[in-house]
Parts: C-alpha cells; structure tokens; sequence
C-alpha cells in the first residue's frame, strides 16, 4: 500500500479531460459552500471534480466530470475548506512515529506538517533524520522533512549522539522530501558569521528551498537584523505583536505558535487584526504538541480555532494555516488551496467558526471521517539499531549518583538549577548544602539531578542540584527525552531510586520512568531512539498522564511537569542547566562549577 | 563590464557583517518613507544599508553600517519603494533590443522584466531566443526570459522561421535566466490535450518554473476550466472584472495590462478595488509597449500610476508590480522588496500617487536620476545571421502583386479583411470588385495586402484585400513585424509601390518602409531578424512617429494604424488573417478561397 500521487505535470492530460468532460473523475464533491483562500471569498454551491489525488474542477457545476465509477458526495452545504498545515512543528515532540503522529492528527483535519527531526537528528544524526524523512514520505497526508541544522544546539557544551554538518545538509536537500532546512537555533552563531551555519543556510538556499529560522531573543536591534541578513525565511519565536511585526518588515513570515504549551497567537495576531497589516506573512503552526493535546484538544484545526476566538476574519485565518505556509514553502502550487491541479486535500466543516472537523480528504481520498480515520498510516520498519540507543556502558549504583564535597567542608554553597513555574528560562540559584560523611545532601526544596550519558556508554553521570519541583520521599524520574542532545536526565530526592530508574531506562531503550520508595509507579517506553513510542497517540497519552500523575505522587505541584523535567539539559535557554559536559551557565555559555568558591 | 550579482548564499557572510555592523556597507540611504510590501506600511525614517547589490540592513538606523568607503545618500524624506517589475512583456514590440529597451524604462523605475521573446522566436528560433536571453543577463537590471511556448501560433495555417518544441523548452529550462514558459497562447490546444503543448507545460512544472497562461475568450465555462488545469500559472487575457476574478479562483494569478494599446486595468481591478478580493493574486504588466510610450509616457510607472488612479490604494499598487511578481516566480526572497539579501533594486519618488521616478537603483547602484540614466546598457554582438533574415528569393515586381480574376469573370465577390478601429478582431467582409484585364481592382476603400514570405526565399507573395486603412493615392507600406510568423505584410493601392516597398525591406535586412508615388517617405530599418533595431527608443520612436505620420499622409484615419497593420497576419485572432499559406479563416481556423464561390 502507498499513497504516491503523481506530479500535476503527469497527471495534467487526464486533469484537463476530467475539466473537459472527456473523462469521469474518480470524485465529485457537490453542494459545498467553498473558502476560495486565493481570493479571500466563500463561494456557495461550488463543487469540485478530483482526478488521480488532485483536484480537475473547481467550479459551479461539476455534472459533467461524473461518469462510471464517479464517487459522488454531497456536501450538504456545508462549507469545504482546504487541508490544514502545520508550517513548523517536531513531531518527536509528541513521543510518536510519523506514522502514529499523523493518525492523531488527521482526524483533525491537517493534511500537511513541515516538520524538523530535529530531536532524532541528535541521537541517529542523518540516518535518523532519513528514517524520519522515510516514514514521513509513506503517509495518506502530507509530511515534509526540514533538515535540522543545528545538531549539537550548543557546540562545546553538550555532546550529542551525532552531529549535523553542512555536508549533511547538502546531502539531504537531494532527498525527495526535504522542504528546507530546520529552524536555525544557533543565532549567535548566525550574528557572529559561524561558517558551519553560514554554510547550512547557504546549501539550502543553493538548493532554492526554505531556510527555518529561531530567532530566540527579545533583542530586536543589530543582532536581530544581522540575523535576519543571514538568510532565515520564517521565524516562530516570536512572543509579542512586535516581534510578529518586525520579522514581516525583515521579509520573513512570521510563524505564530499555539501548542501544548506555546501560546503565542493571541498576542501577535492583533499585528493583523487590530494593525491591519496584509495577513500573507503570517502563519499558524503547532512547533511542539504532546500526544495528549492531539487526543484530547486537535492540532491545527485548534489553532485556526483560537485564531478565529482571538478576532480573525475566520478566512484569513484559514489563509494562515493554507495558502501562506504553501507559498512560504514554495508550493502554492502543489497545496494550500482548492484549485486545478492541487493535491485534492479538504474539509467538510459546518460552521467556519467553531471549525468541526467532519470529513477530511487527502489526495482524494476519505482519510477521516467524525473524528475517526478510515486509513491505515504505514509504519516503518524501524531497524534494531534504533532500538538500542540507550548505552549507559555499566550498571549504574546509588554511588554513581553521590555529590563529594569539597575536602573537609562541613557544609557547601551550591549552584542550583532553579525551575520557574510557566517559564523556560530557569534561575541560576544558590543554596547553602548540608554535607554528611562527606557527601552533600540535597535538602528541603533541593533534591538532585543527574545528566547521565547514554550515546556512548562512557558510564558518565554529571551530579547537580535542582529546585523547584516540590518532590518529597524517595524517589526518582528519569527520562531518555532531554532536549537537545538526549542523553538521560533524572531528578530525585533519593541515590539509589535514581539508579533504579536509570537502569530500568537502558534496559528497556529508552524512555520516561518514576520511582517511588524502590519501585516503578509510571512507565512511558520511548523505544525508538529513547524518543518515539511504537504505539498509537491514545496509548502514549494515557501513559503520559499516569506518568504525570506520578510525578504528582511523588509531590510535584508544577504545571507542565514533565516538559520542565525534559529541557533541563537545553543548554541554549538562560541561566543554569546541565548537560554531559557539566553545570552550564547559560548567561555567558560557559561551564560552571557545581560549588561556589568562597570568597 | 558586467552587472553581476553575488547570490544571497555567496554573499551571506558580508550580509551578515553589515548588518552587525562588522564591515562597512557600499550604500546608505537615510531618511526615507520606506514602502514596506511584506507589511503594507510606510516606515518614516526608515534606512538602508547596501552590500555586494543587496540589501545587508533595512530599519530605523544604519549608522553602525558606514565606515570608510561607504557612499551616504540622504533620501530627505522622499518615499523609498522597490524597483518596479513588470510581470509579462514582449521586448521585441518596442522594436528594441534588449539593451536599449531597459535603456528606456530603467530611467521610469522599471528593474525587473519577464520577458516573452516570442517574435524573435518565430524567425530564428531557440537560437534567437538564446541571444535574447543572452543580451538580458549584460543589463543592470533584471532581464527574465519566459521560453516561448508557440512558434508556430497557428500550427498548419502559417510557417515561421523556425519552430519551438518541447524538446527546445526542455532544454531552454536549464538556461541561467529562464524564469519560465512564454504564455501558451495554444489554449484550444491544451483543451483538446494536444500533446506538445502539455509535453511543454510538463517541462516547466518539472523544472519548478512557472507556466505563462494566454486564455483569450470570454467563456470561462468548460474550456476555461480545462485550460486552468493544464498547468497556466497565470493569465493577462483578461478584459473584464468577471475574467480577472474567474482567474484568482483558479488558482491562477490574474495579470492587469496597460500597454500601449493595452487598457485592461481599469476594467478588472474592480475586483480588488470594489469587491474587496485578496490583492495578492494581482499583478500589473505592460505586454506590449512600443518605443513611443516608453519615450513619453512611461512604462511600469505609468501602469502602477494608473491603477492609483483607478482608486487602488497605492501600497497595494505598488504590491502588485512589485512583491506580487516575485512570489509569482518563486523570486520573493530575491526581489520585489526592499528586505534583507533581496537585490538592492529602488526608487526613490517624492509622492505615492503621482510616482515621480526621481532616483532609480539597481543591485544598489544609482541607474537613473531624474529621468536619465547613469549606467551603460551593454549590446550583444548580434551575429551577422541575426541581420539577414530578410530572404526574398528574387526582386519582386508589380506582377506579383497582381490578382487574377477567374477566368472570364467581369467582377468578383472577394472576401476582405475589415479591420475595425480601436480593435484587434478583423470582421470578414465581402465586396464586389471590378475586372480589369482580368485583374481584381481594388477600389473605393478597398486595398491589396500581400503577405510576403521572407523566412526561405521561397518568393511567395499571397495577395488579398483589405479595407478600413483609408489609403488614397499610389502608396504602399510594408512591414517585417508581422505577426507572429513575422513574414512581410504590404498593404497599398498600387502593385509598383507594393514591390518598391518589399524590395526596399528585402534589401536592408527589415524594418518598416512607407512609399507614394514612387518614394520612400518614411523607413524605421529593423535590421535584426526583421524585428529589432540598433537605435535607442528615442531614434526608434522618432522614426515610427513618422512612419505613422506617413501613413496619415496617405490616408489613414486610424488609431493605432502601425499596429492594425502588423497584426494583420496573426492567424489566431479572428476573423480574417492572411498568412504565407492563404487567406485564413481564423472562425473555423481554415484556408478559405479569396473569392466567394457563385451560390
């Protein structure tokens, strides 16, 4: 089974007999009242005629393109409206396959996803990003692959399992499924002329496709314009209705995020709704959804939602989840809008506003129907090797996970990771440490987190503190998700809980585990590559909230638990994490010591 | 001396250096209104910072990017806008080359053209458009060629030079400078499915380059549906409000002409203006202008100024002759606005609605300034082939333009090409016609025309009639721009002058050539293909002036009389033509006798 469509430039001899009414088409659509996202206009009655995936006719009376073995539906007047599209988001970031991540979402009416393997990028390097690439290509709907360009995130101070280079980016633009390259986190390196980076932006371009930006920075003065004259055709970090501003007049579009805990449309559309500006650069995507979100809230049909909550024109708003990231991407046309020789992806919807996903199309085919697929989306045949990923080189004890003091201090002054409730960014704190035969003892809203290395098997565990959890008892957590570089990343009150959540994690590839007084509470097996589950989104959000839920157990009060847990090791986000190397000071992106020298 | 630009990716790392204020830029020009397409504002105050032809910084201050060397331009406070682009042209209908065409609209803010050398293919083929092409990349500003799609026009009803096919657009894709396919004037052809016409469509599309549409009819029913899903990108056919909307809801971009015989922008940009669609999908161009417009009135400038004038607000003008055509051809991260690493192509006006073109840059060099242009506008060195294509055979005499009655016959019905005022359309008219020595009189308002093959020297004259020129007296003109086979149109009262004025065109290689009694009174020499002059526009215009003037000395009351004269063998616009095979019904698209057969 595949779901190849061919190009409009094979298929254009039957499009124009099916348009010319010398040839039945395989699908007509009447009674629809069609969003024209082209002209900004909503068209009663209008019908369209699909042949081989992509739409024929598009127009008042499609009678005679119906012939023997015409599917004819009808639309009920219901409002038919082009598939939607994700313009940046990782799919790893819901813990699923391509292949699982495209039936959750399917349902909710997005027929195309840019996405950046970014996380995979980091443990498989480019066999993974083509594995992800692979599976994407196999899919009902619509996955284009956007080469990450920035594996290690932050060069020197982490080791990833691979790294990316610029060759690797040369190569892959060849890959029939590459759109672009993936958002170029490393803008330093970017202002400050880095070759390596230059030289991505450079082949993609090269390659006439899409530079990704991340421009992760309030600062919108020299370094931002410097940036901006790298070559970076979108950006998605945009907080506030002036940053959306500024990257349009830069001549990048501005990417305005809604995920499962990105909220950053309602306070840039206003660049639009309330300034008026021309909404063609702007664009709706995800960049990040968990598995719950997809199962429980939708996926682009609820940004496109929100967009509308928050005072968008509901077709302009659909023109940012449609036509905008197809020209964006340079494929306006090949998607994005109901019109001849356009993959035939669409949606009947009752109200424009509410948006109810009812029947979804892709290439022509019923690919969901009131929330249900009625697809298969085929897996990949992940190989063995990517399911060994978890190299921890020994078998780790509660001695491994000890903190030595200093030689005969009595008691220490500790750099502490501080979690900040609804922020990224963490606090660079200090706390004044017990110490107990020698050892320091994390206490009272203190307990510990270890960076344990797990590419190569060196048996490296990096000890730290961390705060801020509310964590009580014996415990630990450990997780093979820890953004960017994927090493392992466990926190607990309790050496030899770690070492037990530890192990359990390379024995079984990879994961999220919770420990409780010696025993596992909460397991989410991540198989694949220590990132990605082999089961559906429904599974993996159940054992999500359960693992959630035991984090709860074991005392943390904190929203988004899990995702704090997961980015203590993002070594680009201010002002103390950690990572294989050691405690890193993410103010002057330098290592740091674990203990304060006294003065 | 060339005009080469770095591409973005080359020259990145300068960019970048600029904007950080690192390296000193070439350019700054402070203090101006910057019209901002991407966002459809105007920036007071705004500047830029110019490296390497492209823009490096565009914002609120460019000091940290002047240092020594770098040229400072105060804009006192004038509006700065990007370059003009002019998204369908012919340049061969200013009878100009390449050279001395962007010689003429470079001082009118025009620094981008995409240009179909539609002509030049019809007399020496891919070889020809090859020079064209050629001669487009020496300029200073933007030359792209669109690959002519249809030589012959009217396959079977005329010989050209030489044909184009799909074998020649598939290779011309490969060429540095072709954006695209010339508009597929073959539009019944593409309905029917003819197989080149789709094979040549499919080359482009494959080549990720952009299909030029020529949908000329006012049925936008089935045939026009058929023809949209062929692959036709955009349209410039349109004459009404209903034709320019029917194309945005195909998905096709909807081209507004005003050229010199062109005025179909007032008539549609209602549908922005009034109905309030998208303007995105708009796009201003001038199809044909010949040199006198470019002379005295304008060119891109005059087209945005008119569309101002029409009520479009002049920001969206300016979109769509500017950021609009980018997008179009896949060119919007490399002209059309003024944003980082987008080619340094502006103007500088000090009023949005009149458009004074004051200061004119390209690739951020000063082109003209206050209507002069500062620049040379280098001239290929047009082979010595390329001036002789005017192949008569033998020297004509007035006997080959004498029309045999049949025999016996004391008068005839004879079918005359009527041409009708302020129209392209001929009507097919009869008239009875007098006997003399059993040669058909032309009489009253009734005139020869001749179509005089010139491609292979094969000596064929086809003679007819024609009314509606009002020439009296012994006169002739005769014409090498005939299109679109380009062979020689003589129209005249009197067979001696008729081959007087053929000869004189056969001997200097082409060109335009008016005679009375016996003397030339008026020449515009085209000596390359026929088609092209050496001359500036100025000289061009000049020396058409009086050649129509010498037409009105002979009689002719028309408007636009040169141009009613060279249409008169373009085979595909009805309703009676004459082309190098006979008289041409272009209703039923045959041969049709020159006398009406006795009922």
């Amino acid at each position: 089974m595949t779901y190849d469509i061919p190009t409009w430039a094979d298929c254009a001899p039957r499009l124009v007999a099916v348009a010319a009414g010398r040839s039945p088409a395989d699908l007509v659509i009447r009674n629809t009242r069609l969003v024209n996202v082209q002209s900004r206009e909503v068209l009663d009655g209008w019908q369209v005629a699909v042949a081989d995936g992509r739409f024929a006719y598009v127009g008042p009376d499609a009678n005679h393109c119906i012939g023997d073995g015409t599917e004819v539906i009808d639309g009920q007047g219901r409002y038919l409206i082009p598939g939607l599209c994700d313009g940046h988001m990782h799919i790893e970031s819901g813990m699923l396959t391509p292949a699982e991540f495209a039936a959750a979402v399917i349902p909710h009416g997005t027929t195309s996803m840019f996405a950046d393997p970014h996380e995979i990028a980091n443990v498989l390097g480019l066999a993974g990003v083509r594995m992800m690439h692979d599976e994407a290509l196999m899919q009902p709907v619509n996955i284009f692959t956007q080469m990450p360009s920035c594996a290690p995130s932050a060069p020197g101070l982490e080791t990833t399992g691979f790294a990316i280079t610029a060759d690797d980016v040369a190569e892959a633009m060849a890959w029939p499924g590459i759109v672009g390259l993936g958002e170029m986190m490393n803008f330093p390196g970017v202002i400050q002329g880095d070759a390596q980076m230059l030289a991505e932006m450079a082949a993609t371009m090269r390659a006439g496709k899409t530079v990704g930006g991340h421009y992760a920075s309030p600062d919108k003065g020299i370094a931002f314009h410097a940036y901006a004259a790298g070559g970076a055709a979108d950006d998605h970090e945009g907080t506030a209705e002036s940053d959306a501003i500024a990257r349009v007049r830069q001549g990048m579009r501005s990417m305005m995020r809604l995920g499962s805990a990105w909220y950053d449309v309602e306070s840039q559309i206003t660049a639009v709704t309330q300034r008026g500006l021309d909404p063609r650069n702007f664009i709706l995507c995800t960049d990040d959804c968990m598995a719950g979100t997809l199962v429980n809230d939708g996926h682009m049909n609820r940004v496109v939602h929100h967009a509308i909550a928050c005072g968008c024109d509901p077709v302009v708003a659909l023109q940012m989840a449609t036509i905008n990231t197809a020209t964006h991407f340079g494929l306006e046309r090949e998607l994005g809008s109901i019109a001849p020789g356009r993959r035939a992806d669409m949606i009947l919807t009752s109200d424009l506003v509410t948006l109810p996903i009812e029947q979804v199309f892709a290439r022509g085919r019923l690919v969901a129907k009131d929330g249900t697929i009625t697809v298969d989306c085929p897996h990949y045949d992940w190989p063995a090797s990517t399911r060994r990923t978890v190299y921890l080189g020994k078998a780790l004890v509660a001695d491994d996970f000890a903190i030595p003091a200093p030689q005969g201090a009595n008691a220490v002054s500790a750099r502490v990771i501080g979690v900040v409730e609804n922020q990224a960014p963490t606090k660079a704190l200090t706390f004044e440490l017990p110490v107990t035969e020698g050892r320091v003892q994390a206490t009272g809203e203190v307990c510990q987190i270890a960076l344990v290395e797990r590419h190569r098997g060196t048996g490296g565990v990096v000890n730290g503190f961390v705060s801020g959890f509310g964590y009580t008892g014996r415990m630990a957590i450990a997780s093979t998700v820890a953004h960017d570089s994927h090493h392992m990343i466990v926190v607990g009150t309790d050496a030899g809980c770690m070492a037990l959540a530890a192990n359990r994690l390379g024995d079984i590839g990879g994961g999220i585990t919770v420990w409780q007084d010696g025993a596992e509470i909460a397991l989410v097996p991540l198989p694949i590559a220590g990132l990605m589950s082999d089961a559906p989104a429904a599974t993996v959000a159940a054992q999500a909230q359960a693992m959630v839920a035991a984090m709860a157990d074991c005392g943390c009060t904190l929203n988004n638990a899990y995702m704090q847990h997961s980015l203590l090791a993002l070594v680009v986000i201010p002002e103390l994490r950690i990572s294989d190397l050691g405690l890193v000071d993410v103010t002057t992106f330098q290592l740091t010591p674990l203990f304060e020298t006294p003065a």
